[in-house]
Order: structure tokens, then C-alpha cells, then sequence
């Protein structure tokens, strides 16, 4: 079976600093025509589930205007440019700007696409452990509003089910965790 | 600590089939000054960890332009209009269209936003069991080449260490799955 889509043409329609709009005309493989296909090009990002000593999780609260809403999530950030290829280092700085730590082990965990029906944001997620609070830390991004703060699974689990999570690659590690402690479900 | 941003004035950029683009201009809070945010709104989709009877995952390749690749993903779909309030039904719909399978038993396990910084989509995410074939499935879109596949969780994950599935809600899924088993890590 054929599966490619393959490009008439495509007409930008905007391009701005956090994403580029596209709609592509394309043909349809094995005969089926033509179709449109609207799109998102995104230069891509990294987060990271980031645990303490102590066995908690860190998880950052910031307003998210696509939502209208506050949401607690794990560290991230986009990739900047010429980035691509060093998202490890990039990873490190999102850490040390938005919590003040950083980390003395870091292991990519997955890499994944956020919204892949429209959109090509890819996303690292790695695991940071052995954390250091950083002496004189980078500061965050000057448009950023955050507030830390640290979990148990059990408490990120329930912020999971009242709804105060509700971002796909927070929830992601939130899994990944319990899974690296050997939980089991319920 | 204040959070909110405050919409001073919105931009619609393109108003698509799939997604409208918008760009607002907003009052950050503490006195930060304003911003833009550039912003995708989309009507939301549902999303379903379907599980054969033979304890197998039911996925779904298919061709993602934005990405210029296949990819291999659990039965999803965006919500049709009027469909909000009715997320169950859509999920019955798109993995019946997709795979000719309906579900005795249908759970909800996430409700999430793929891509939080910019969009907002909002996928839920279903455990569909029980399955049985259906006789005369409703049929997919025609724009739709698609091929099915079953995979035990150890050929699952060894797919995403393979980069074959590389799609967040798949992988949130297939966690899922791993934690519904009692899987620990490794």
C-alpha cells in the first residue's frame, strides 16, 4: 500500500515567532485524489521530569493563554535556534531558568510529536536526577510567570484526576514515573 | 502571585477547516508589560487504548504530512461540530470508521491539551474492551490510506524505542496499558 502524500503546493500563511502556517495541496496516494492539508511547522522543544531527592517531582505553574487558564507542568521550553542536535544542553537551561536546579544525570526518555495530525512540534522529554540547586541561576524568559512546586506520585496523580494536570507530556512522565517505582495501577 | 494574562486585542490570522490561527496582544501580570501570543484554536478530539481480547493494542498507520512520514498511532479523530458534550460517542465512531471494531465497554482514562504553550486542543483519551467486529462499518474518511495492526506491549515498545510510533497520546497510551498490566520498568 502507498501511504505519501505528496506536495502540488503550498501557500504560507503566517509566520510568526513560535510557529509558521502552511496549507499544502496535496495528492492522495492509490488514486484518491487530491485533498488539503493545513499545518503547524514548529521549531521544536524539550522538558524534563525532573525528581529530588526526596523523591518528588518538580512541576512549574504558569498561565496558558491558548487555554485561558493556569496550568502545572513539568519543565519546558522551546528549542532556540541553531539548538537542534544539542537538546540535552537546551533541556539544562529550561531546568535551571524556570526551577533553579540543575541536574547531575540527565537520560532522554522519549521523543515524540505533541500534535501530530497538523503539526510538527517534536518534544524530548528527559529524566533529571541527582539535582543541585544552581548558586547565581540563569533567569527565566522576561514574559514568564511562574511558581514552583514539588509532588509526591500520589498527590501528582490526583492533580491528574482533578484537572489541575491536563497537558499530554506532563501526564507522560507522571506515567513514566510510576512505571520507573514499579506501581501498578489504581 | 498573579497569573492572568489579559486580552487586550485579538488578530484572527487564518480560520482553517482544522485549526484558526489568532494572535493576541495581552497585559502580563506584576506589572511584566504586554506580549503577544500567537495562538491555534482547534475543536478537540477523542483518542482510544483499544485492547483485543487476545491482550493486543490496535494501532493505526497512516501518512502525517506535517511530519512527511507514517506513523503508527491508536484510533483518533477530531470532534465534528456539535460533538462536544458527546466525546464517547465520537470515540465509538472513529474507532468503529478506522477499524471496524466496537467496544462492550468504554472508559475514559485522560482528558488532556496535546500542545499547551500554543494550542488548544484537548484530546480524550478512551480504554476501549471488549471489542467485536462490526458487520457493516461505517466507512473512513475518503482522504484516509490507512493500515491496521496488532502488537503485543512488548512489540509496542519496542516500537517507540524504534521511532515507529512517535506520537504523544499513543505512547500516553501504551503506558497506560503497561500500568493497567502491572508492567514495572525495563
Amino acid at each position: 500500500m502507498d501511504f505519501e502524500e505528496k506536495t502540488l503546493s503550498r501557500q504560507e500563511i503566517f509566520k510568526g515567532h513560535i510557529f509558521t502556517v502552511a496549507v499544502d495541496e496535496v495528492e492522495l496516494p492509490n488514486g484518491l485524489g487530491q485533498a488539503k492539508r493545513e499545518l503547524i511547522f514548529h521549531n521544536g522543544a524539550v522538558a524534563t521530569l525532573a525528581i529530588t531527592a526526596e523523591n518528588k517531582i518538580i512541576l512549574v505553574k504558569q498561565y496558558r493563554k491558548a487555554i485561558e487558564q493556569v496550568s502545572l507542568e513539568i519543565p519546558a521550553g522551546k528549542l532556540e535556534v541553531g539548538e537542534a542536535g544539542n537538546e540535552k544542553a537546551a533541556a539544562l537551561r529550561e531546568l535551571e531558568e524556570e526551577t533553579g536546579y540543575t541536574a547531575g544525570k540527565m537520560e532522554q526518555l522519549y521523543d515524540f510529536y505533541s500534535a501530530i495530525g497538523f503539526c510538527n512540534e517534536r518534544i524530548r522529554l528527559y529524566l533529571a536526577q541527582e539535582l543541585t540547586k544552581v548558586e547565581n541561576p540563569r533567569e527565566k524568559d522576561a514574559d514568564e510567570t511562574i511558581e514552583l512546586f514539588e509532588m509526591t506520585l500520589a498527590e501528582a496523580k490526583e492533580a491528574i484526576v482533578s484537572g489541575e494536570i491536563c497537558d499530554a507530556k506532563t501526564i507522560m512522565a507522571i506515567q513514566h514515573w510510576e512505571l520507573m517505582l514499579g506501581g501498578s495501577y489504581g
